[in-house]
């Protein structure tokens, strides 16, 4: 069996990296297996190769994220000081964020996604844990409201034009503080 | 020319919500015409009567959106004072997620619907002054994040599970705090 492994694996990158990007543009709903061939300049029958179905494509753009948020949650679960455990979760959400910039925004926005990610992946029984012990035991409205913004907000913040020029570190920096005023 | 003008605006506002329904549970790209009659028992000719096309659909979906922005902005436009001025864009924001709790995120979330607003409707151009109003001249990193984290939580706010057992004055009593509290 010798494969070309390493050049499967780019073949298998380029293909997640074209999907991102019109998954963003089109959303998923939007966005067909052709038009990820045509946008890369190959066959539609190597994306199929690699991707059978639409859904297998979703679930493979968000593996990095569902990895990210379930080694997050682990590490936060394991810290009994409460302030040390926000500010790990904090740090590690603003993060994912910055590095996942495109990511972030599809799988909030795209009513494409739940569905699959339900379905498919662990994604939202790791963000249900992730919020959870951002909330803690009973939480206020205000608690609430403040999580749900801060949630909404970085889930947007890196595909919002108003942000485009910014450099990571500075969005790292910025987004962090913005956190931890709204959830100190 | 003795049209039943009650009825027909009666039937437009049924399509019109069973639309904005449809687009927040399957997006725009995923909602057609046929869903939207099959939806309210109806024939597609009714539907189609009222609305030939979906851009249409969209635009009218949008257009109290369009115009509360635009009442919005001509009314703090015409504050001097500066906090008075800000005052009046963050309460004017948090109503108008409070009141239009769906479309909100519906407007935010979904990538077929930017391309129809920017063609069709003053919405965009108006969001933008909103923004430059709120971001003032000069604006730092800092501000900026804060109205970007500001802007995507509200529009997500008022369809997140995490919130949807709030009463509205509930809600708006605690998005106005959360918005003072990263925009002061």
């Amino acid at each position: 069996m010798a494969r070309p492994v390493g050049r499967r694996g780019e073949t298998r990158e380029r293909i997640l990296a074209a999907a991102l990007e019109l998954f963003a543009e089109n959303g998923v709903h939007g966005t067909s297996l052709q038009q990820i061939a045509d946008r890369l300049g190959v066959a539609k029958a190597s994306v199929y190769h690699q991707f059978p179905t639409k859904d297998a494509m979703v679930v493979a753009v968000v593996q990095p994220a569902t990895d990210a948020v379930g080694a997050l949650v682990d590490e936060a679960e394991s810290i009994a000081d409460r302030a040390g455990q926000l500010d790990v979760l904090l740090r590690g959400m603003v993060d994912l964020v910055v590095e996942q910039r495109t990511l972030a925004a599809v799988l909030h926005g795209d009513p494409g996604v739940e569905p699959v990610l339900r379905a498919f992946t662990d994604l939202p029984g790791r963000v249900q844990r992730l919020q959870d012990l951002l909330l803690g035991a009973d939480p206020s409205p205000a608690r609430r409201v403040a999580l749900s913004v801060l949630g909404g907000g970085l889930m947007l913040s890196g595909v919002d034009p108003l942000l485009a020029g910014l450099p990571d570190d500075v969005l790292r920096r910025e987004l962090l503080a913005t956190a931890r005023q709204l959830f100190h």
